[in-house]
């Protein structure tokens, strides 16, 4: 088997594990457990010197960053179209999940780990309530892209092809949970992810991590 | 002449603009002044709702996001192949731009906007010193893809064209004068900086937006 996938349960590296499981693909899943910290690993440090998932193995190909894996298991899987064949549409699906990838997720990031930007506890408190707030406001913006692919009767965010944006968005509104965003206040992007979820290769990768999709505690 | 490019000088708009010279594209480039908050004006914000260049627009479609801009260039201007043929090269080059836009330039962001990730001045100031810190550390990433792309004989850091790379590390380290980071303490880049900013359509870019490329002040 010469194909490998890094994850973390829960992490973004759920964006190909995902898509893996869609395509059928015969993979080996190695999972990466953040909280013993094993991202910092010698081994695994060797794979991605940036100690970041994911990170697929194709036999000696050593890829990291979801828009170039994405664009990658597109052109190894093209049966699956997981990024549209038109230029414009794909274009679009790029954009949305370049900003995803860019915006959303790194805003996330400054309330999950604040250690990443700031050294104080209070500068990192700071950071937290901040951009809880901004990512709340992001997750509306996802809510308007599932609002409208459903008021146009399109089944997936990307177009007529479960793809990135569908999985990313599970991910993204997921992590809601963490910043006491109830995902439910989102009522199109809720019922979006939970119909994704429910899709064979999806609900596999959900299985093998664990995932539970509502992590929201009032 | 339907192709247009909101762009502010300096900022990393000057990626599309600078391929968009490169290709001897016509198009109308509209200058968005940051200064003067042009950005949120309404005329700005009903092309870009989230208030960002760059915009690229061609007859009815407005594209935003630089991955999305240079994967449309790349499709627009064939003969440029500013994205490689080759899949994985191509992937290759997808791994660093989308890192490029996702770490390198919201770290960046971090210690020119802090107001968009903390609300106090203490907050502010302490993301500013923290993040130049990791700012340098990230143009030392690039700098390694610079040495190693000289090492080898490869003219370009995407392989044997000009492309989003060269120009998008221009514009990271130009970013590094304001964070009181010196860009000749990084030999291979400043070296290879110089000569992408000398190609005929980057120099127009250049000339357009008068940038200067040394800003550093000891």
């Amino acid at each position: 088997m010469s194909l490998k996938l890094y994850f973390a349960p829960g992490a973004c590296s759920f964006v190909p594990h995902a898509l893996l499981e869609t395509a059928g693909a015969d993979f080996e899943p190695v999972m990466v457990k953040l909280h013993k910290n094993e991202q910092n690993d010698a081994a695994f440090r060797a794979v991605n010197p940036r100690g970041q998932v994911p990170v697929l193995v194709d036999g000696e190909q050593v890829i990291t960053q979801i828009v170039a894996i994405v664009s990658y298991l597109d052109a190894k899987f093209p049966e699956q179209q997981f990024l549209p064949r038109e230029p414009l549409a794909r274009t679009r699906v790029l954009e949305s999940l370049a900003w995803m990838n860019n915006t959303a997720h790194p805003t996330f990031t400054h309330v999950f780990m604040p250690f990443k930007f700031a050294g104080t506890p209070e500068a990192q408190e700071e950071l937290k309530a901040f951009n809880a707030k901004v990512y709340a406001s992001l997750l509306g913006e996802i809510e308007a892209m599932a609002s409208k692919a459903a008021a146009a009767g399109q089944p997936w965010l990307g177009g007529e092809r479960l793809g990135p944006l569908d999985v990313y968005a599970l991910v993204l509104l997921r992590w809601g949970g963490f910043a006491k965003i109830d995902p439910t206040s989102y009522p199109a992007l809720w019922a979006h992810v939970q119909k994704v979820a429910q899709q064979p290769g999806v609900a596999k990768a959900i299985e093998r991590e664990r995932l539970q999709l509502n992590l929201y505690k009032p």
